[in-house]
């Protein structure tokens, strides 16, 4: 792939009803992705990157349509003069001489199931009834994401894949690739990731859907073709989200107690008044126009759930992971606090206590959980040796 | 006061107009309050004690309507057959031969300027209008507060504090009294309180109140006598406060990740699922019961416009701190990471610098911000020590 050449999302139908952990079918279930690289012969040097929350399958490169890109945050700050181009959300860590080398490497990303952004989702039509689903989209899970992208790769004819990898949400697939298809996963890249998200977690979690369905324009769940739309709910959702994922010490980096727009306070409810409380609604007015409230719901429902230990060990960790083949790396960083260091060192204590291949790297690191986002350049190295190991 | 008597809130009306830092001047300001203790006939025993963004002037003993208590998350837990008898905000640390003793002290605890629960705030009836103030309540402050409790002590004949005290925002309205009345204050007790909130709290604040204002049922704050009420914003308001209350390790021990209604996951979006989701649901639910959303969006921009270094040191915090005259108790807790240890130690820092009688104590606690609500036992010998000592 050239340097930010432009890419297009493409889509694929899978030719087969995709049955769900709740027990439920999706008759019909289209996949967006893209691909970065070059599909080896021998089909052996496949990467499958998987997104986090808000993410979609434009990792890398400049989007045909920039203004959906879903980098923001500290993240949509200009680098290199690709503000506002539709940078992919991983575009730092895929690409020629990368963490994830399009030199080398065939890489693969997909937009979640239950997605907004070209896959199968709440906002898709339910060819049942010819509507949108809505409310009426089945709950999905972490595994149910792992199941579409397997179905989506056979289409594809990839089998196995040399690495799978993701942060947040994105590493609880990776791992859970590593327990469904053992036989078909070589590696592991889990960042800023957990094995299941600590009550506190749960509750920002919790919160953030409650403010979207507390929105009389949520309506339910059914308000696609109604003109309303959640937007005020799913802003403070956002806005909750946005803070966890960063630390209070960048908070304080970036804005400091500095006022927006004077010298002295103006005495005002209503408006924001200082930089953080500007940001943070534009933040969240930037997010209401690009991403799906129930989609939103639906993902974030199913990242509370993930729960290895209970999904697969019966609530021992170790147990859990027991069947896994793949090398192991765990990246965490030190300002993370939702998905904290401690997560990935109990992931690294039960590997190693079945004497599984395991690396687990701290990253010093002042961002939070968005380290996973911003900081390229110290994780490429690990990355990129770790994936060179042999087998 | 004798164990558990029942306290009877009071009301008071200004008799003077009130300015305000704001500019504008409140015409006619009520306030409620409660005392405790005897006060001595030389008027030297008088601590008045200020509190937080949720409380009311029902500090100690039992309220004669227990419905309307405002002790809630881990404080509504039963200790001694007290839950829901309307049990005050500090009870554990107001009364004979605790804390802040009522057998030596006479002890005085007011509503806050801008409060819903019987002093003049956002709820109150203008005189102009013979309507609600709704969203045109001037917007008041920190300062804005410890004056309306200068002018309602001139009322009851009281010139001095033998101290002022007061946990969280309740410590800010102390730290302001000793510099806006250096010569009326022998000592300051701030508890879990900072001289300026830090970016984050400064977001967290932003982000409850924009929950309010996002709500349909908000009216631009006109909502009184509509029959509507934001409390679907109100309540996703006091979430997140809540969580920031209290400390993720906290919420583990509490929580963990237990299912609240069945052995396993039921695919639910819209129901509460972990014990953590149910819990916090609870708390909204109740919170919108008792407070006013308005108020809650007055408070919490007086606290996050808070700041001593700005409002009088020039930007100083040592020159803030410079005409005190009070000895000052600083008190915070290890796991607060809302109103943080740290921040103490800067005002520490500052009296120190300065020469000024300062003492400050951090007690490993467990609970977060919330510990000033719930260490009454760790907190009481510090206080009493203090109090005792010779000015």
């Amino acid at each position: 792939m050239a340097m930010n050449a432009v890419v297009e999302t493409r889509y694929l139908d899978l030719p087969k009803p995709l049955r769900l952990d709740c027990g439920r079918e999706l008759a019909s279930v289209r996949v967006a992705y893209e691909t970065y690289g070059v599909l080896a012969p021998e089909r052996d040097n496949v990467i499958l990157v998987c997104h986090a929350l808000s993410g979609d399958a434009h990792a890398a490169g400049l989007s045909k349509t920039p203004e959906e890109s879903t980098r923001d945050g500290f993240a949509a700050e200009d680098r290199d003069g690709t503000a506002g181009k539709g940078l992919g959300w991983w575009d730092g860590m895929i690409g020629p001489g990368k963490a994830f080398d399009t030199d080398r490497y065939f890489v693969v990303s997909t937009n979640l199931l239950g997605g907004c952004r070209g896959t199968t989702g709440p906002s898709s039509v339910d060819p049942a009834t010819g509507k949108p689903y809505g409310s009426d989209f089945p709950v999905i899970t972490v595994a149910d994401m792992v199941r579409t992208q397997r179905a989506f790769l056979d289409v594809l004819g990839i089998g196995r894949l040399a690495a799978v990898a993701g942060g947040s949400l994105g590493g609880m697939q990776a791992l859970e690739w590593a327990i469904l298809f053992p036989e078909q996963v070589d590696a592991v890249v889990a960042i800023a990731s957990t094995h299941a998200l600590h009550p506190q977690g749960l509750a920002w979690n919790a919160i953030a859907r409650d403010a979207i369905m507390r929105d009389p324009a949520w309506q339910g769940g059914h308000y696609y073709g109604t003109g309303r739309t959640p937007d005020g709910g799913m802003g403070v959702g956002r806005m909750v989200g946005h803070v966890t994922y960063l630390s209070a010490p960048a908070l304080d980096d970036k804005f400091g107690r500095r006022l927006q727009f004077a010298d002295d306070i103006r005495y005002t409810i209503t408006e924001p008044e200082f930089e953080v409380e500007s940001y943070l609604r534009h933040q969240a007015d930037s997010f209401v126009r690009r991403f799906d409230a129930n989609t939103y719901l639906y993902l974030s429902r199913a990242l509370t759930y993930f729960d290895l230990a209970r999904q697969h060990g019966g609530g021992s960790l170790v147990r859990a992971l027991d069947g896994v083949l793949a090398r192991t790396l765990l990246i965490a960083f030190s300002s993370d606090w939702l998905y904290p260091p401690a997560a990935s060192r109990q992931i690294e204590d039960a590997l190693r206590a079945l004497g599984k291949p395991v690396e687990y790297h701290e990253i010093e690191a002042p961002y939070g959980h968005d380290c996973f986002l911003l900081e390229e350049a110290r994780q490429t190295p690990i990355v990129r040796r770790f994936l060179e190991m042999p087998s």
